[in-house]
């Protein structure tokens, strides 16, 4: 094997690619001796050539199909992101056995059955670390080192903009849209945040970890989905007041129903994290993942959920561990979905809830707000009345409830004559009640 | 494949061995779907049959050598422990092509070169995420995600025992010899403590995780190793008192010499850890890894260290990999240690130091021992000082310093007329200076 090379095509060449680039260079002597050969860069795809882009004009090329089909391309790393070129892109280089590595989640979660099918079929890789939690092994170490146990839950803050914000939030007393500038100025926010700010990134990621934990095709559709847009300085008054902090997270849960039915919950959204729960304390950019799992209990993963070079990390241990296939040639674990679960509606999902209320200052009124929960099936275990300048405020903290009973509950408070208005209604995680 | 079946020896049927059974029996039906192949056990050593093990006694064997030997045997999962006859065993696996799975640290740590040897020969697997850290997922992610990045340090608290006496004196301001005491009583500490507390089986850890993270063959011998037991509740007292907690540190470092050398540092001891940083958090027998690398930045694992069933977890992911492999007959990345870095000798490994001692109360005191660490070339960040019964005790915290300097500055300090004793030499770790 002594003339063997591992040809790498990069398509995309953004803050990942760009570091990418740069670490095949500065490492080549590394991954060379980890692999057995060495790991040569053929090209680059962008969509123009020209500029200074800091990278051997040579290996720039605007034709991605044509640098992808070169012969002596073994493996795809594809960095442009999105749906379309990118999935006409990766699965071209699968059908021709070439392996491929990826940061791209969206089209994980939307399009991972037919991906997968296509990897078995060539019998070749298809790893993407990257697209979950940017530079913290997760994926591998779901999918291999607890291969041999059964995941009860996966409980991430796998989103790094919102997470700023909400630290930024939490730490300041500042509104949610001045947070939010303050991201941007930072870069920790793109142009257009929707896809961050409103839970879709999250959301694809959820798929991906829950697929993973579960052995469960579980697609971006399937997961509840609520951003933090509507999250006010009031509601982390409120959290900071039962020693709570608010973060967005991603719950991948097995729910078994009360036919004994084992199901798939996935959600995504602002809920109530008590302040001694490890992921409380996760603040800024980070992320962080927990994990419970039968045999192995808790446990949790901790790093850098974004940014050029923690991504590339990722992008590079996969390509790795391509390439090191490649020179066997065998390929790696691939999908499980063996268990094909159901996947829970919302709706029977049970957590606890904290509803907030403006209400009029007067006797009886939260007995009757109390009367309500208790009528719709309920419980209550704390309810705290503070004036305001406008009346007064009602807080309650439910015991763990379905999601349908709160709803019918909420509407029902909203008919009280002296509820004038519920201003939230969050969820609260991590009291493992 | 069809009528292919994963044939297991269980070896050893202590806590972990008796979990790896009990889960292989509960989880039949999901390892097969995972494997492909049912996992079948064919038997499990012991040293005596007889009383009731909670295993079919058909299973059970005292012929550990006949077990492995069996044509139907495809992997060995040794849990036996010790060097003899757990090596003698092991190698007769690997020399009949049998992939083996092991939590034995201590043999991995003083005989890994010649276990790899055997493995490379026979092209199959030798796992063993169970020998360090206990469930968390720790070996592969250094091995395969980390693969394309380069890893500047590794700081673990890898021992619960050790853990669980330093949080409880920490806690409760008790004395080593009580907070042993109590740790036995709770079953967190062995009849003979020595391998924990004397650092020991950090040391064998270290040893395991400095050789993966730096692609170097590091054995327990070339560990510097420093045990508990001679922390007093007064070094926790002082440690409070500069907002620093104590910990048993598994450190491995690669130290760039002034002769432009990378070295491997490691290294196990009690240190001082501020208490901001992540891994002061860890309390009770809890275990948690942090590793720096190049650019995935810093990254945290922590999870369940010891007992029976979370140990069982990583056990079993191994054998499941190792059975995949054993499916598609090819073998997962093994050792690497083509950088073959030298050792960093402790005495040029350069640490903060914080020294206590009692000292004469009366005036010049202070400044006579400032002048010896001036006159040392170790440079002093914090000096304090407070009255006791017997006189004033002095703590000096230091800037970085190098061993050998930070040994003669103690020795001269012994000869000073008013410094009674030198009561303890702490290192400072994780302030990142």
């Amino acid at each position: 094997m002594t003339d063997r090379e591992i040809g790498v095509a990069v398509l995309g060449l953004g803050n990942v690619g760009g570091e990418v680039v740069r670490l095949l260079a500065d490492n080549a002597a590394d991954y060379q001796a980890r692999v057995g050969a060495p790991v040569v860069l053929r090209g680059v795809a962008v969509r123009s050539v020209g500029a200074d882009r800091g990278v051997d004009e040579e290996l720039l090329t605007t034709d991605a199909q044509a640098l992808i089909d070169r012969d002596d391309v073994d493996v795809v790393v594809e960095l442009i992101g999105g749906i379309e070129p990118a999935r006409t892109l990766i699965t071209s280089a699968l059908a021709q056995g070439k392996s491929v590595v990826t940061a791209n989640k969206a089209l994980l979660a939307d399009h991972g059955a037919a991906l997968d099918a296509a990897v078995r079929a060539a019998g070749v890789d298809l790893y993407y670390e990257a697209a979950v939690a940017g530079a913290i092994p997760l994926i591998r170490p779901v999918r291999e080192s607890l291969a041999g146990d059964r995941i009860d839950r996966v409980v991430g803050i796998v989103n790094g903009t919102t997470n700023f914000i909400l630290s930024s939030m939490a730490a300041s007393g500042a509104e949610y849209s001045d947070a939010l500038a303050e991201a941007s100025r930072l870069g920790y926010a793109e142009a257009d945040p929707t896809a961050d700010v409103e839970g879709y990134d999250a959301a694809a990621k959820a798929a991906i970890l829950a697929s993973l934990a579960f052995h469960t095709r579980v697609t971006a559709e399937d997961v509840y989905r609520q951003g933090i847009s509507e999250i006010t300085a009031e509601d982390l008054d409120s959290a900071d007041a039962v020693d709570c902090t608010v973060k967005l997270l991603a719950i991948c849960e097995r729910v078994t129903g009360e036919d004994g039915v084992d199901r798939v919950s996935a959600r995504v959204y602002p809920a109530l994290l008590p302040k001694t729960h490890p992921l409380a304390t996760v603040d800024g950019a980070f992320n962080a993942v927990f994990i419970e799992a039968e045999a192995a209990g808790r446990l949790m993963f901790y790093g850098q959920g974004a940014g050029g070079t923690p991504t590339a990390s990722a992008v590079l241990g996969d390509l790795i561990a391509a390439a090191r296939n490649k020179m066997t040639g065998t390929a790696g674990t691939g999908e499980s979905t063996y268990a094909q679960l159901p996947i829970a509606p919302l709706r029977d999902t049970p957590t606890r809830y904290h509803v907030n209320m403006q209400v009029t200052d007067r006797p009886g009124v939260l007995a009757a707000v109390a009367e309500e929960f208790t009528r719709h099936g309920v419980s209550i275990s704390v309810v705290r009345q503070e004036d305001t300048a406008v009346g007064a405020s009602l807080v309650v903290l439910t015991h763990t409830a379905r999601e349908s009973d709160l709803q019918d509950t909420v509407a029902a408070l909203g008919e009280l004559e002296h509820v004038n208005v519920v201003t939230s209604v969050l969820r609260l995680e991590g009291t493992g009640e």
